[in-house]
């Protein structure tokens, strides 16, 4: 549980006394989670030559459901599958992102993102605080149609980067055909014809000598 | 008209050609609006020493949305509204940002933006351009409740980004405090409680000496 800055982005310049209590909590949080603009992930850009953030990336995916939802195995409801997005990252704040393929990278994962998330939402008022924890709650569990097709969109999205960036992370050392299509198995929970074309994009890239084969 | 790319980001890479076609369309599409990821806007991040981007930016309209939706003067469907932030700044991919303090920035905008949106919307099949187009006119337009609301938080977030930078683009020469509460009484048309925070940090700042006050 190292690493957490020390206190709030607003300790800088406290938001005016003046302010209702409830909404002056709600304007700091909001100004809190500017922090998710400088979380890097691995995923290179399509349109710049730089890595993505999760903000960058969080947008990405709410823009993605509302194009491609007609494609996930269960009807959905679109704007809660929208809110999930719009959340999925934001204990990465405090506990960092990390990397799908990196060595090791999700030991302690799960308990630093809890932690992470005690520690962020409780900067809301209570009942927003147990509402948003709520929303990644139901997106790490897979248990709603909604969450399994936010969780099948997440999976897609670096996929489209890595196609551009003409292999990307899949040119991690050790990172093969077969190693991308058991992590990126989650596609194929919420959506069938998402997880065909992400299978296409690997089975390509495998020929295209981006990933060993196998 | 002049300053479109050429073509689309994956000419440089066409993704598989054994991909349905409407799916390919639609993937493309999701790759071209990486481009958001790279148009800059003029506020300073809270969390870091660079100028915002539209990705970042509408990704922080959402969590606002979710936040503060309990502030709408009227009802409004969060989702719906949260759907509106996600798009409302796509057509500056080709359009670019208009700064809202720049000398005569505004000049040509409207059209600007109409003939983007004709592009950009253009990519996808047309059901769905149909409805994205729709989801900008309505969130320029102002006429329903949620695009208001929207349209009050687009409003909010570069003056609390402005507020964290001790003035931000409220330095701008020729701007005083009545120019930016001019400027930003569309915040007072979505939420009379947003509005009254947002003269505060105006005011605060006008004390402050961040810009000429009156
Ligand atoms: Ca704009």
């Amino acid at each position: 549980m190292t690493g957490y800055p020390e206190g709030m982005l607003t300790d800088r310049n406290p938001l005016p006394e003046g302010l209702p209590a409830r909404l002056r909590d709600q304007l700091a949080f909001v100004l809190e989670v500017d922090r998710l603009k400088t979380v890097l992930r691995q995923s290179p850009l399509a349109a710049a030559d730089r890595r993505e953030n999760d903000a960058e990336h969080s947008w990405h995916l709410a823009l993605m459901v509302l194009v491609l939802a007609e494609h996930a195995d269960e009807p959905i409801d679109v704007g809660h599958t929208v809110r999930l997005v719009v959340v999925h990252d934001l204990v990465e704040i405090y506990a960092g992102d990390t990397p799908l393929f990196g060595a090791g990278g999700g030991h302690g994962k799960h308990e630093r993102e809890r932690a992470a998330a005690e520690r962020l939402f409780g900067l809301l008022p209570g009942d927003q605080a147990r509402q948003l924890r709520g929303l990644w709650d139901e997106f790490e569990a897979r248990e709603t149609p909604e969450a399994r097709f936010a969780k099948a969109v997440d999976g897609l999205q670096p996929m489209l980067l890595n196609w551009l960036a003409e292999g990307g992370t899949w040119r991690t050392p050790g990172v093969t055909g077969d190693v991308v299509r058991a992590r990126k198995a989650v596609v194929g929970e919420g959506s069938a014809a998402l997880w065909a074309a992400a299978r296409a994009l690997i089975d390509e890239g495998e020929r295209r000598g981006w990933m060993p084969p196998g």
